[in-house]
């Protein structure tokens, strides 16, 4: 399942752009794959989104959660800030986020 | 340069979470450039971030918008239109769209 499962609207969304080092890979995706499963485990959590191109190495994540302050908290969990730390250091030569209030949605579905 | 500049806060975001069917990659290659064109052309555009995985076929593209009005109207611009038709019979297995007003932001040097 790639796409989440979330609520028309009133939810928040951090958008997480990237550009990945081309080193670190093996310990980037035990680390990303263990922070999936912590993310999943937190208040408020609704559900993630990812993707990476191979070649440009640029990639979106976006998780979906309840409230600014579940956003918070998960940006101050211990082992996530452990992770933020190899981020900068061996992980991304650049990344922005930005923290968002969803406003309304649609889909393939809803559209035609 | 793959990342949007955009203000601090106060804009939005067109989060467009979509896979791609395995076939019409010329044409949809085409249009999606012809697409990209256009969107920077519109009244309101601020930038645009985008990636897809080639072996998923998962792809997301976030564009950033002044406001709301802005979003509405590229929506509803008449070549747009046509390429969403396309992208719902020929392009895209599914897609989600989520619409987001930015309320904080920060980078990988802001973080540090």
């Amino acid at each position: 399942m790639v796409f989440a499962k979330t609520p028309k609207k009133d939810y928040y969304a951090c958008i997480f752009s990237s550009i990945r080092t081309s080193e670190y890979n093996e310990e980037y995706n035990k680390m990303a794959d263990e922070m999936d499963e912590l993310a999943k485990s937190q208040d408020g959590y609704l559900g993630i989104e990812s993707t990476r191109n191979d070649h440009s190495r640029f990639g979106i994540t976006v998780s979906y959660w309840e409230s600014l302050n579940s956003i918070k908290n998960w940006k101050d969990n211990s082992n996530h800030k452990i992770a933020q730390k190899f981020g900068i250091t061996n992980w991304y030569e650049h990344y922005e986020i930005r923290i968002c209030q969803v406003k309304y949605s649609y889909s393939k579905e809803t559209q035609k």
